[in-house]
């Protein structure tokens, strides 16, 4: 018996089988996944919600995944244990109990919504965002209401706040930190995020944490430690935290971050059992530690990663992340690599930044918007460890990629400066924020 | 006397400038500019042309730069002659001789056309761009014309055709090499670019050269080695030289390229005398030798340097440049760094290449449109010696400039694999091109 068995048909899971299956089609592999959607797309959820996004929420219904991969899919399937010792996982489907051996085993469960452990969540109106499934779901609770509550400042906050925004709602937003995206933005950065979103109508609420949800059998308020809001429902985007439950209960270890430790093979502390995706702890490149960072894209490679080794023992390497994350907000695209200040500081690194505003275009072009880039360097070294750039241009989602790779690869500000960008007038000023931005760090020494 | 000369208002002579006298204000510094303007961007002329650039194809005017940074601005005005003995240049401004002592001198003399050297084009509709200032006259010259046709299909070529196009004009196309900019593109990329051409209606005649441009007072026929065309007027698109006249005067060196040859810290072969810009040669930092690409931005950085290093000896270096372009024909991009497989070739670099056709957002999120990747690598190390992007999307230049940072820090394509490219479904794929075409060229192997 030969079998890579993958919990989980997300991101990870679903590339860890293709992989897998791709190396060798003679091994048996078997996707094990609780909803009834493989290589489902959560990013999808705000814009599908507000009727944006068209089209599948998935890249492969699970019957195209065995016809065209080869892979078994079973869905609508928990695994309710693993046994370690006799290297079997015991799934359940509906009320069939079934048990399936395994000699690899990739442990791909994901993440689940971490939601406050405060009075009135479970009140009619309040919504969860979990999965892609759940779309319709949401549409109805959201139907007929006119004011809504986002609990959470974060991505998907920020997202739904479009997506309500664009169905017509009336939106309140309540923050507990001092700034939105705080995971992610600087608070000079996090105000001109703050600034589009009180213009387009969104009634901000900073500082203020959420402490009851109140109402009869549906929500009508929301109680926070400032103050009380009318709403007619509520979404709870209040992050997420790694599904462990289940590599737990096989002994799988988990590192400080609370996500299973892996190390750069995918590799958990049980010998044939891997971890890939939101379930796993991230090796950060700059801050050389593990960080719990849930990304698609992240969980795509580690997949790739996990199902490579599951077949050929340690044959590639996941060499981690530098915490490049970018979102939207309408026309405004919202983007952060490597390390924010406070990130920085809380691991104990002096650092330097500066802001700049700059134009995407040539100045003679139309079409031309504002663009922030907010540098930040490493004072003794003047290393590039961080990239902050908000514009109203989607285009500005590659300033932060090249500030991703110049960051990957050690630049400094004088590296960047002399960085080979390219121009035309109508992708980008003769000198490119980037530039500009490292030149201004530079304190005239070039 | 402390007084820095430069010679040349565009992009290299007046960063230059603006430099030398940042880094020392008691320094009189001095521009000497042939034109009538200053800090002008020839990049806008097809643009220009066509009506689509609004405002001025300058940054500063002289009268801007003389009060607002300090710097004695004197247009209209050509130097003659560099006496490097006495260092002294000689200057014309109509039938006024003067002269002007100089400690430190920066020749930044751009580059100028370079016309065929065939019969006919002194006649009159047969058209040379050669600086914003002379915009209007081409819009005169294309006034009642037809058909136009253009010589050259390089960038200025296919920027050309655009603006030709946008006015209404009737556009043929002859390029004498067998592909559309030959110099960046290899032939499937080029043929993409050939098919947006053809379909919004540009007669193209590739691997035709021009031997003649005939007509009466006024051009009429374009005759080439393969057949003769009607044309109202010619635009000669053919490319450029760097302007060595007066620096091969002085007896400043010049290197293989043709250009003025400099060091890292933009000397020339006499003390004292500086080059920047499209008059002097760069340093590929791939080929690890001289070559000539004359663009705005490497002239930008050259003269910062230039002037750094006019003030402070030696103060800062200018790396050198990977070949990264970028044009566009309407709504599609056309971008590309480091070496095309011809370029590999002609240095005997080993490369392997694949073309990857992508989408530029998620599958379910609306205005996707297609791109197409190419990617080279050097088949004995795996690294990516070049890349090639053309997408109807104008963030697909952004693409161009996480290739050129990837090539600039020496990546494999498992280091451009694994590069943490943001994601959200308006900007891109979960999976990148750039990562797919990465993946694509590891023939399994990640």
């Amino acid at each position: 018996m030969d079998r890579v068995v993958v919990i989980g048909g997300g991101a990870a899971g679903a590339s860890a089988a293709a992989r897998a299956k791709r190396l060798n089609p003679a091994v048996d592999v078997v996707v094990i996944e609780a909803s009834s959607m493989i290589t489902h797309a959560p990013c999808a959820i705000p814009y599908a919600i507000a009727g944006i996004a068209r089209g599948e929420m998935f890249t492969y219904t699970p019957g195209e995944f065995e016809r065209e991969r080869g892979i078994r899919v079973m869905v609508n399937s928990r695994v309710t244990d693993i046994d370690v010792d006799k290297r079997i996982v015991h799934v359940r489907r509906g009320s069939v109990h079934d048990k399936l051996e395994w000699s690899r085993l990739v442990i791909a469960t994901g993440a689940v919504p971490s939601t406050p452990g405060i009075p009135g969540t479970n009140l009619k109106g309040v919504v969860t965002l979990r999965h892609p499934a759940y779309v319709d779901e949401v549409r109805r609770v959201l139907e007929g209401t006119g004011r809504v509550a986002i609990v959470g400042g974060s991505y998907l906050g920020i997202e739904m706040a479009e997506a309500l925004l664009s169905m017509g709602r009336r939106v309140l937003l309540i923050e507990k930190e001092d700034r939105l995206m705080p995971a992610a933005l600087d608070t000079d950065m996090s105000e001109i995020l703050a600034s589009e979103l009180t213009s387009k109508g969104v009634e901000l609420h900073l500082n203020e944490g959420v402490v009851e949800l109140a109402g009869g059998d549906r929500v009508e308020r929301v109680v926070t430690d400032k103050g009380s809001y009318s709403a007619d429902a509520v979404i709870l985007a209040t992050g997420v935290k790694p599904n462990v439950e289940l590599a737990l209960q096989a002994g799988v270890k988990l590192g400080s971050t609370g996500a299973v430790h892996v190390n750069e093979y995918m590799e958990t502390n049980i010998e044939g059992v891997y971890a890939a995706g939101d379930v796993a702890e991230k090796h950060h490149r700059i801050l050389k530690k593990s960080v719990w960072i849930p990304l698609a894209t992240t969980a795509n490679k580690e997949g790739q990663v996990a199902g490579a080794n599951s077949i050929r023992s340690r044959a590639i390497r996941f060499p981690g992340v530098v915490g490049t994350v970018v979102t939207r907000f309408f026309s405004m695209y919202i983007a952060k690599t490597g390390l924010s200040t406070r990130e920085a500081v809380e691991n104990g690194i002096k650092v330097e930044s500066r802001t700049i505003k700059a134009r995407t275009k040539a100045h003679y072009f139309p079409g031309a918007v504002d663009v922030y880039v907010k540098l930040i360097i490493e004072s003794s070294t003047e290393r590039v460890l961080g990239a902050q750039v908000i514009g109203w241009d989607h285009a500005v989602a590659g300033y932060i990629d090249v500030a991703s790779a110049a960051i990957t690869s050690g630049a400094t500000i004088e590296d960047l400066f002399f960085l080979d960008i390219g121009y035309t007038p109508s992708t980008a000023p003769v000198w490119h924020p980037l530039i500009v931005a490292a030149r201004v760090l530079s304190k005239g020494r070039f």
